[in-house]
């Protein structure tokens, strides 16, 4: 790691600090800077903006999450499994991170406002994933097979995506959500296995 | 219709001027006594708080809404076709009339807020329908057999939640959402047709 890089995560740091103990909106590159003892136009010029710098905080924490969600893919166990181990990890962390703290959530809500093509690409990574977990299941036999896997996976998404929506109401009833899912994942897998004439 | 009542509508279309207008936030109920000629003290007789009145005006819009949704019951169309035009009219009224006018946003987000239990007799009204329909596919065999019709339905429900979630990003896209919610009832009526073992 260059001198570069090392600055660039103090800053990180910093700035994650801040964030999460004063929120993201009343937190100012000045103040981050001070925290630093580095000049406000020194900070500029490693991050040009206050998002910028929420938005490398967010891809550090995907990637964290991905790491998890990757390894998904080669554990011992049934593509049916997978794939409700995979959204069901999705579900958990939006939650623990929600419950957590929410100054966190105020963050995800400025990225997903500002920056729509961050969300973008993240759902679509996660496709990715699950599309690999779609074709395992077909090859042994769990699904049916499907000549359209991207849109297939893209509702798949979409269907489970109230367990994902940021300010859910009655978050606090983890059980009550978390049977919810199941039900849907039981309806969507059902789904899956049937073959379409 | 007595005059308790015909000043009860009276209210109602005062304040709904005055929501849709300035805002639920920015009302008093002192400026809707105001537009009546009528002293706060008795509109307060009328309707204990503001949220009374929001309250209300979301169960007769919720009502008209009803009203359609009950008609697909009795088309002459398969359950196939009803479960999908009830899933797609919720979708359609939801993106209309957050496209007509923010205030509605605000009004809804309100009493989601501070009465989650108007939300849930809400959802458990339409799950009445789609259990009618989910039976109906069952008896002309569209529909493979279920011992738990209500968690079913509920599953449905959840797994459509998102094409009905208040503030939805890129809400301008009608004929994309569309799309993907047509992806989703794919695979969910692929679900209910899917004999398990």
């Amino acid at each position: 790691m260059n001198e570069k890089q090392a600055t660039s995560l103090r800053i990180l740091d910093a700035a994650s600090k801040r964030f999460l103990h004063y929120g993201y909106q009343k937190t100012t590159m000045a103040e981050i800077a001070r925290d630093l003892s580095m000049s406000t136009g020194n900070l500029y010029r490693f991050y040009a903006s206050k998002l910028d710098i929420a938005e490398e905080l967010a891809l550090k924490s995907e990637n964290n999450e991905f790491y998890y969600l990757e390894q998904i893919l080669t554990q011992n166990i049934s593509a049916t499994e997978k794939i409700r181990k995979f959204i069901f990890k999705l579900f958990k962390d939006t939650f623990d991170q929600l419950n957590e703290n929410k100054k966190i959530n105020e963050i995800a809500q400025v990225i997903l406002n500002e920056r729509p093509e961050y969300g973008l690409r993240r759902l679509a990574r996660e496709r990715e994933i699950l599309i690999k977990i779609f074709c395992e299941g077909v090859l042994n036999g769990e699904f049916a097979e499907n000549n359209n896997k991207e849109d297939l996976m893209l509702a798949f998404q979409c269907a489970t995506m109230r367990f994902r929506i940021i300010a859910l109401p009655y978050l606090h009833d983890f059980e009550k959500i978390a049977h919810e899912l199941d039900l849907v994942l039981d309806l969507l897998i059902a789904g899956l296995k049937y073959k379409q004439d």
